[in-house]
């Protein structure tokens, strides 16, 4: 059986990885952003405007998709591609997360998470077997397992049993994936290293959880409130112990920048709501900072987003954007949706192409640096 | 110069018609019905969308866009098709109606309406002038006059007097439009026929409208909260008095069936919010009535919408649909509106084709029996 990942080059200066993922839903060019569609829905825009900008894989929520419609609807109706009209790649998380950060009542065991659903207040339960079952019924092509992720900051006793008690539901959600053919048939199930601020706890659940062969790691524990320092200096704690034939996911980050200096790390894979959520606030991804399109300035400004950016967005004026907003329409949500993703896909792809021209680490630090020195500018009132 | 309008054929058994009208951005096969984008928007979806479905022709609300972002700025970014996207012909209303609907502390003159804004109250005003300066900077295919719609019920007197001021607004936009080129560069204007529920003055209005000689005509003073009886009755008092030769357009209605009786009528354009309304709220036309896809017997229905139709959200189940839209997704609004648009435009479609086959008679009674049928035993629980 061939490889599932097959890393085609590293960069010279940086850690940064180009490579591709095989799925049963296609390969996965890394680095990679995904898109977030937690209702079984990108928000706001259709599985044709994803392929447009060329999503090449997209992330569903078990959590919310358990809760409504259900996981056992969805299989009945054929998974959760076909439920929503997408073709492609899928990854779904396990469903962990949510219930730590959405959930009410939880209540931590050892076999697992006891909670009320934040819809309706029904008392439900995820183990180990629960999230791979479910994740099974959506037809995931990359399912996570579930894992305790400790709060920051967090006391080094609390993570440590997070991190031996991820440990234990990674082997036992293996084990389940296994045991059921999820694995045997191509499915992927990846693993997530927790630790906090500990660098040795780190160490040890990437070295730990490397030995259980799994086909891809994420960190997990990132972006939960900890300054952006802090969470690359884990980042970086992390990659060094995962094994370098399997592709690594930071989970719900980050920022254009973020996303550079993460694959500068050696991570291969991104999701973040960031993109889709502004969006619908009038926010857009520009390479000298964001914009907002609320701002006056736009009110006649005949030029699209970003000049020379391919999409159908662009084939409308900031001033036209800039009227939906105000005015409120949903077309606003749609197209600066479609502009966003397709900027933060875009720049994956630009990363992709630096890491191949073996210059990636001069490009991102250039890249970063407009986009920061931009972002600058415009908070100063600078320019225009 | 060739007509602008031409009638291909005319049903033997109903007033129904079948027609061609030319304008600038193209012909429109008639009857038709108009999807409305208020905002420079057909809300919810894109101008890709609207192609896809088959829309000829769409409509924008005057009084709104000079209110926001205003007809000046429009023009100067090259006009309302190129500001929104959209290359096809788009009619537009005269804000008239939307000043007695929606503006505040309205003030009606012999030379026009004043009002205030209702979104900052700024103090305006509306004359013939005006509102054909306003649409002449949207640019627009098909403009209307400015007329003074009288409320239902309203006395004989307060009746007669607005159909008299409406006939000299109409005159004097007719004569601006000549005076500025407007018609003259291929743009049409349409005049409205006021005379609430009486029959000699709706017969006075339309004949004394049919001496000026206008591309088009509409029955005005429709759908203002009469009964259905009554608004058929007042078209068909008003349509023997058009000239044949010209098309004519009743505006803001109605039901599938209330479309079909129209034509059988002898009107050729429509346009009305309901099926893009109703669609944000979970509301599907069928041949079988409305269905409201909130209803949970469709949890787990793997059914499109309709059998048979066509189009990209029929590539999706009644379950998905169901489930985007209780979990307030923004893409239930997208998919249902393309649904219900293309419900809509078919069925004017298929009016076309059976206009030309000779049969339109049998066929819209029928058409109209199996709606109505459904709908009402959907309403008595009696279908599953």
């Amino acid at each position: 059986m061939p490889a599932h990942f097959q890393l085609l080059q590293t960069d010279s200066t940086t850690a940064a990885r180009r490579g591709v993922l095989q799925t049963r839903h296609g390969a996965i060019q890394t680095p990679i952003f995904m898109p977030v569609g937690t209702q079984g829905t990108v928000k706001a825009i259709t599985p044709v405007h994803l392929r447009e900008i060329g999503a090449q894989i997209i992330l569903g929520n078990t959590y919310h998709l358990n809760l409504r419609p259900g996981s056992d609807l969805i299989r009945e109706l054929g998974g959760l591609h076909r439920f929503m009209g997408w073709d492609g790649p899928i990854l779904t998380d396990s469903g962990g997360f949510q219930v730590f950060s959405l959930a009410k009542l939880r209540d931590i065991r050892e076999d697992g998470v006891a909670f009320q659903s934040h819809i309706d207040g029904a008392k439900l339960f995820l183990g180990p077997r629960e999230v791979m079952t479910i994740q099974q019924n959506l037809g995931s092509d990359i399912a996570m397992v579930l894992d305790e992720c400790p709060p920051w900051p967090c006391e080094r006793e609390a993570c440590a049993r997070a991190v031996e008690r991820s440990f234990r539901w990674a082997k036992q959600c293996k084990e389940y994936a296994t045991d059921s053919g999820f694995l045997a048939d191509g499915h992927h199930v990846f693993a997530i290293v927790q630790g906090s601020t500990f660098d040795d706890l780190r160490r040890q659940a990437a070295e730990s959880l490397a030995e259980l062969d799994f086909p891809g790691y994420a960190v997990g524990g990132v972006s939960v409130g900890e300054p952006e320092p802090e969470m690359l200096k884990q980042v970086g704690a992390t990659t060094p112990y995962l094994p370098a034939n399997k592709p690594r996911y930071t989970m719900g980050l980050g920022t254009p920048p973020q996303l550079l200096k993460m694959i500068a790390l050696g991570v291969d894979m991104f999701d973040c709501v960031l993109p889709t959520r502004v969006a619908r606030n009038g926010l857009v991804f520009t390479p000298d900072g964001p914009l907002n399109l609320r701002n006056e300035k736009f009110r006649s400004d005949p030029r699209p987003i970003v000049e020379g950016m391919e999409n159908y967005t662009a084939t409308f004026s900031r001033a036209y954007l800039r009227h939906l907003t105000i005015a409120g329409e949903m077309l606003s949500g749609t197209l600066l949706t479609i502009h966003n993703l397709h900027f933060f896909l875009d720049l994956m792809a630009q990363a992709r192409t630096h890491i191949e021209q073996g210059d990636f680490g001069s490009w991102h630090q250039a890249w970063i640096g407009r986009y920061e020195a931009g972002a600058t500018a415009r908070l100063a009132g600078s320019i225009q």
